[in-house]
């Protein structure tokens, strides 16, 4: 996507090294860093400089392509590993590239190591845009439906699925950009998503590319709804069950409840990979993290220098609880967005791209 | 209300001043102020110092006995009466209360002035507190009834309806602090309430008072709901109509969407009069302040030193809407708890207490 006149993704090869955006530093300012090393890679992942599951498991497959140009032997290798899969140890993305890496290069000679690495990395993000291009192909329809009959398109979304979290085009926001591409007026309500705020992420992205967005707080959107303002919701999701269910970000059930009151469609958009075959009840056994109060007392902001800090909202003797994600019901959801199609939230249509 | 083991009110005459809570403070530090003449209670009720629509009412009464204090002339009351007025220019208790002080000092003998301002603006605390105290009394069998089936009563509130918005008991967590003093297991699910963070006040007073609680973001609320962590919901209201739609702050809807999905009962608690008998269609009669913008991009919260600062946490450039109420359709709404009585949201419900 586009930064101003310039297209980025969010990692790419820069010679022997491997460009970033510091996502960190945004929404407050834009600055790209150049990765020289495997270590500088953990570091990248672990401070959060990259952060969404498939942008973690591309930047790390060039982690492994930067640790085999100082040593490509099979120690070095497997301490690359070691270093890059330890930095965020619940990541699946993160452990199934570092996976794909290994399978390439474990039985390679050493001397051959360091381009497959680079081409296999290469791989991994193009297969990850790629992807991500077919979610917003397939999504796309759905905006173009509305555009028939509104002179602009108002899409709510919930926290970052968009090309900062992937390679490139993002999730749920990839047929949003499509859209615009292709002249479609759309408009994005952008829910500020606390506690982590990942809302100016998607604002960021959004306007750097130049759709038109608005940002809320996460307590607007229903009122929005309510008054016809939003046409279309569109999230992301961390796991879809066989039965259609959808876990997300903590405080997605709610914007789906306030869709189906008022009759808008609502749908997931995910990589079919995201669907978890296993669970048969989602609201059970699907484990919904308790995150650190931390992210509820403290926000992220700019101190009087301007600096990038982290600033005490709350106090320390606050109580707080911080559930990070809530289960969406499938009878609440319009269709699944995924790289094979639109498919209905259902048993039935889930099981429809099964094995595809 | 306690803090600690000292019983406050929101406001208190103290000698020949007044008292105050400095609410600018909290939730970092209690401190109480001591204001002197007109202009100092003027100055706290534009800083915001004391805030909630009936405590500002019972503050501005008590700056006209202060003001009488130094001249108890008819151009001096008139001249406090325009200061104060100008403090808040849409709230309505404001005005409400210092026409009442007008229509009993205008016609004294000015030396006859002082002694009735002071007893009047009595007279508004103390009615406040009986009132509150009147819906936290019919609202408490609500509570006493899930109590019998339940070790522990999980109550959800959004922003704050408590003692520090009005002089004493609060509206909605009227009937929490009277369950909580008869030694029922109450514990209050408190929504942080972006972008004023409402809810760090509802935390303190409630942990003041030593009533259990846990913060939460305006996420969380929906899915402690789908789980079974909430038994009711009670919130306050800002207008109700007589069709018993109810007009609270921004993000209670979505609250109500969730009760209504799970079957929990949700209760707005209001003063009769808040009842708006005027409005025919609550969504499209109710005008929905538009607040700034720059209540998003800043917080209240500490800085590096520990004083108490506004941070910036979005960009200058960012978009930003930010609707400051929201209305909940009469049919979420479990009921309507008064000074009256707890009443059915319904056009006969809200007749029922018509002119009582």
């Amino acid at each position: 996507m586009k930064v101003g006149d310039v297209s980025y993704r969010s990692v790419w090869r820069d010679g022997d090294s491997v460009g970033i955006i510091d996502q960190t530093s945004l929404p407050y300012e834009f600055r790209t860093l150049t990765l020289r090393t495997c270590e500088e890679v953990a570091h990248a992942i672990k401070t959060m400089q990259v952060r969404g599951a498939p942008l973690i498991g591309a930047v790390a497959a060039y982690g492994v392509a930067l640790a085999l140009h100082k040593d490509a032997s099979d120690n070095a290798l497997a301490a690359a590993i070691d270093t890059l899969a330890d930095t965020r140890p619940t990541a699946v993305n993160l452990r199934w590239s570092l996976d794909r890496m290994l399978r390439q290069l474990g039985s390679l000679d050493p001397a051959a190591r360091v381009d497959v690495a680079w081409s296999e990395a290469g791989r991994i993000a193009d297969e990850d845009t790629e992807l991500n291009r077919s979610i917003g192909d397939h999504g796309l329809p759905l905006i173009r439906e509305v555009a028939k009959h509104r002179d602009v398109v108002n899409i709510l979304t919930h926290c970052n699925a968009g090309w900062l979290a992937t390679v490139d085009y993002g999730t749920a926001l990839a047929p949003i950009y499509l859209a615009h591409d292709e002249g479609i007026q759309v408009h994005v309500w952008v829910d500020e998503t606390r506690p982590r705020s990942q809302g100016f992420l998607t604002a960021w992205e959004l306007s750097a590319h130049g759709v038109p967005y608005t940002l809320i707080t996460d307590n607007a959107g229903g009122h929005l709804t309510q008054r016809g303002q939003v046409d279309l919701v569109i999230v992301g999701a961390d796991r879809v069950t066989r039965d259609g269910h959808v876990c997300n970000k903590i405080g997605t059930y709610l914007k789906a409840l306030a869709a189906k009151q008022s009759a808008v469609p609502f749908y997931a958009a995910v990589p079919s990979p995201t669907i978890d075959w296993s669970i048969d009840d989602a609201f059970s056994e699907i484990p919904i993290e308790e995150r650190s109060g931390d992210e509820i007392r403290f926000v992220q902001g700019l101190d009087s220098d301007g600096q990038i800090a982290r600033v005490t909202i709350g106090t320390d003797d606050m109580q707080v609880a911080n559930p990070g994600f809530d289960v969406t019901p499938a009878e609440l959801i319009t269709g699944i967005i995924t790289e094979l199609g639109v498919i209905p939230a259902t048993r039935d249509g889930l099981a429809s791209i099964a094995g595809k």
